[in-house]
C-alpha cells in the first residue's frame, strides 16, 4: 500500500496532473472529517478551479461527496426513480407543476428541493406558503407519502453529502465557485444522494442566471451528463434561456397561483413548454415511452386535469391546505399591490433577471442570508417582457409588498432592469439544447 | 476610496489579472495581522503559483513583507550596505570567506545569516562552532561591531519579515513552494528588512541545489535582479553550479577550518573561484572599481594576509575562540574517522549532491527539524569528486562521526549518489551565469 499524502495531491493537480479515486477519496474524506485543514483543501480547489478536471475525476469527486453523508434508500419505491434538478434563475417555479405531472402518469417521484437564496427563489419556500405544508417530513413518512400519493417533496436534509456542503462554503469564501468540475459534482452529488436513477437537469443560461454565458451552461451541462454516464445514472441536461423571468409571477404564493393555472391548462407559453419539456423527458428517462409519446401524456394529464389533482393531494398529504390551490382567490394578499408604468415608449429590449430576481427579494420574496423570513404574498407580476411594445404609461409589472419602504427601493431596482429601443428584438427560445439521454 | 476585498483579489488572481501596489499590501498585511484566515491566503498563493506575478507585483510583494517587521537601520555605517544571498547547497562556505574578504577591503559588511535545515548548511551553526562564538548579538552591538571591525556576522532575528515567515510555512503545507516569483520576494524582502542597499545573489543549480534545473535558476535569478531594480537595490546573481559540493569540506567546523585555507590562499580551486567572483561583485557595487580591479583587490586582501586576520578579528570580537581558526588543528575531532573506499574503478560520471549533503546530515552535521542539534565534529571530507577516476579502494571521502550507527546509514547513502564510468565526463564550470548589475 502506497502512502497518501495531501501536498501530493496538492503538488499533482497544482501541475494539471489527474487524481486517481484514491487520492480525491482522501482529500474529500480527510477534509469532511477535519483531518486535512481549510488551508489545504482550498489550495487543493485552487489548482483544480485553474487546471480543471477529467471526466473520470469529476466522477469520482461526485462519488466522493455523494457517499459523505446519507444516501437515501428509494429501492421500496417501484420504478425508475427520476430525480431534476434546475441550475436557479428567476420565476422558476418549474417543480411545482413538473412533479405532479410525472406522478400523475405513473412515476414516482421522491424528492428533496433548496430554499431561496439571493436573487433565485427555492421550491421549499414557495410550498410553505401554503398554509400547512410541511417540508421537514422524517425519511420513513416521505417514502410512504411517495409510495401512497406518488409524489413529495420535502427539504434536504443536513445529512445529504456534508462533504459537499463544507467544500462549497470553503469554496464560497476562496473564489473557487466558478468552476465547471465543481459546479458539476456539487449538484450531482446531491441528487445521486437523494436516491436519484435518473436525472433531469435544467440548466440555465442568461441574465438572471448562474451561467451569464451559453458556453458556460453547455460545458456545464456536458460535464453533468457525463458524470452521470460515469457514474451509471442516466441523464438528460436541457440548456434553457434565463434572460427573462420564467412566467408571469415571481415570489412564493404567487408561484403557486400560476403553477396551479399551468396545471389547470392556462397560463405563460414559455413556461408551459419548459415544463412539458422537463417532465416528458423524466417520463422518457423512466421508460414511459419516446418524448413524443411523453409529451402526449405530459398533456392529456393536465387536460384531464390529473396533474392538478396529484398537485392538491400531494399538498394535503403533507399538512398543506389544498382549498389555496382549488381557490388561489383565498391566497392571502399583500398590503400594498402597485402597478409599475413605464416612463418611456418603445420595445423591451432586454431584462436584466438578476436584478428583477433582486428586485422581488427586496420587495420581500426572498433572502439575501439563510437567517431571513420571506414574506409569503410578496413578489412581481410581469406585464411586459422582452419582445414587448410599451406605450409611456402602460403597466409594466405590478409588485406586491407590505412595506412602502421596500416598494420604494424596489420600484427603482426593477425599472434599471428594463431596457428599451426602437426596434423590435429577436425572439428567443426557451430550450436551446438537449444534451445527452 | 475603493473597497478592497481578499475574495477579489483572490478573483483577480485566480483569472491571471495583475494586483495592484494596495491590493498586495492589503493581502500582506492582513494575513500578517490574521484577519484575512489561511484558507483565504492559501487559495491566492496557489493562484498565484499557477498564474505567476509580473515583475512588479514581485517588487510589490517583495516591499510588503519587507515592511511586515523591522527594517534593519545601517543607515550609521559608513558606505554601501552589500549583502550576499545563497540559494542554498552543500559544503557552502561561502559567507564565511568573502565577508571578511569584502571588509579586509575596506568595505563594511553587516550579515545576518540562517541556520543548517535538510541537506544544506547553514553560516550560523557553522560559526558557532568556534568555541565561545555569539551569533544572537543585539542590534546595537551588532552595529558597534560593524563600525569597529568592519564586519558582524549573527542570525537572523524573528523580527524581520514575519510576513515572509508566516506565508513561507503556509506554502510549505499547501505546495505552493515552488514559485519563482514567490521564492524571489521572500529571499529579496529578508535581505532588504536586513538594510541591504546592494545585494550579490548566489543562485545554485544542480543535483544539490533546490533549483535542480539551470533554466529555472536563471528565471530566479532575473526574477531577483528585476526586483532589485523596482525597488532601487543594485543586485547581481550569480548562477553556479552544485552538481558537485562546493569545496572539501561538508559539516560545520570542518567549513571553518576549509574557509581559513581559503582565506590562506590554500585550498580548492573551484571554491576559491566562487568567492573571489562573489567577492568582487561585492565590492563592485560597493563601488570600489570595476570587477577586474575588485577581483585583484580580492587576490591582494587574500595574498597580503588581511582577509584571513579580519575573520579572526571578527570570530574574537563576537567571543569566539579564534586561536581554533590560527591553529585549526585544535578544533575538536570527531570519534570516527571512516575513510570511505570505492567498491569498483572508473570516472565519477554524478555525484547526486542532495544525498551527499544528506549524508552529512545523517552522521550528525545538519538538522532534519530546527529543533536538532547539530554535532560539530561530524560531516565529510571529500578525496575525489566528478571527472576523478578512482581505482577500486581508493578513498572516495572521509566521514567524521560520533556514531558507528550513524556512520552506517550515511555510508550507504554516500556510496549511492556516486555514479561510475568508463568515459570521463566533460568539466563543468563553477560560474555559469553572471545576470543584472
Amino acid at each position: 500500500m502506497s502512502l497518501i499524502r495531501i501536498y501530493d495531491i496538492i503538488s499533482k493537480k497544482r501541475e494539471g496532473g489527474a487524481l486517481t479515486k484514491e487520492e480525491i477519496e482522501f482529500a474529500v474524506q480527510g477534509y469532511t472529517s477535519g483531518r486535512i485543514p481549510d488551508f489545504q483543501m482550498a489550495a487543493l480547489l485552487m489548482a483544480i478551479c485553474i487546471k480543471g478536471m477529467t471526466d473520470e475525476e469529476t466522477a469520482n469527486l461526485t462519488m466522493s461527496m455523494a457517499n459523505s453523508g446519507d444516501i437515501i434508500d428509494l429501492s421500496q419505491i417501484s420504478g425508475i426513480k427520476v430525480d431534476k434538478h434546475s441550475t436557479g434563475g428567476v420565476g422558476d417555479k418549474t417543480t411545482l407543476i413538473v412533479t405532479p405531472i410525472v406522478a400523475s402518469c405513473g412515476v414516482n417521484v421522491a424528492k428533496l428541493s433548496g430554499r431561496a437564496l439571493g436573487h433565485t427563489g427555492g421550491t421549499i419556500d414557495k410550498l410553505e406558503s401554503i398554509t400547512g405544508y410541511r417540508t421537514d417530513i422524517p425519511q420513513a413518512e416521505f417514502l410512504r407519502l411517495v409510495q401512497d400519493i406518488g409524489v413529495s417533496v420535502i427539504g434536504q436534509s443536513a445529512s445529504i453529502a456534508p462533504a459537499d456542503k463544507k467544500i462549497y462554503s470553503l469554496r464560497d469564501q476562496t473564489a473557487t465557485v466558478e468552476s465547471i468540475p465543481l459546479i458539476a459534482s456539487s449538484i450531482m452529488s446531491k441528487k445521486i444522494a437523494s436516491g436519484a436513477d435518473a436525472i433531469v437537469l435544467d440548466v440555465k443560461t442568461g441574465s438572471g442566471a448562474f451561467m451569464k454565458e451559453i458556453d458556460d451552461a453547455i460545458m456545464l451541462a456536458k460535464k453533468m451528463v457525463a458524470i452521470g454516464d460515469n457514474v451509471g445514472r442516466k441523464t438528460v441536461a436541457l440548456v434553457t434561456d434565463m434572460n427573462i423571468p420564467l412566467g408571469n409571477a415571481i415570489g412564493t404564493s404567487l408561484e403557486v397561483i400560476e403553477s396551479a393555472e399551468i396545471l389547470q391548462g392556462r397560463g405563460d407559453d414559455r413556461l408551459r413548454e419548459l415544463c412539458t419539456a422537463i417532465s416528458s423527458n423524466m417520463l422518457h428517462l423512466a421508460g414511459k415511452g419516446s418524448i413524443v409519446e411523453c409529451e402526449r401524456m405530459v398533456e392529456d394529464s393536465i387536460n384531464n386535469g390529473s396533474a392538478f389533482e396529484k398537485l392538491c393531494r400531494m399538498a394535503h398529504a403533507q399538512g398543506g391546505d389544498d382549498g389555496l390551490i382549488r381557490n388561489t382567490d383565498k391566497f392571502p394578499k399583500a398590503q400594498i399591490i402597485y402597478p409599475l408604468k413605464a416612463h418611456k415608449s418603445g420595445y423591451i429590449t432586454d431584462m436584466d433577471t438578476q436584478r428583477i430576481g433582486i428586485s422581488a427579494l427586496l420587495l420581500g420574496a426572498g433572502r439575501q442570508s439563510m437567517e431571513e423570513q420571506i414574506d409569503f404574498s410578496a413578489g412581481i407580476m410581469l406585464s411586459c417582457r422582452t419582445g414587448d411594445y410599451v406605450e409611456c404609461g402602460d403597466v409594466l409589472a405590478t409588485l406586491h409588498t407590505n412595506s412602502e419602504d421596500r416598494l420604494k427601493k424596489a420600484k427603482e431596482v426593477y425599472l434599471g432592469a428594463i431596457e428599451f429601443s426602437d426596434e423590435k428584438p429577436i425572439e428567443r427560445d426557451i430550450i436551446l439544447k438537449r444534451i445527452g439521454g
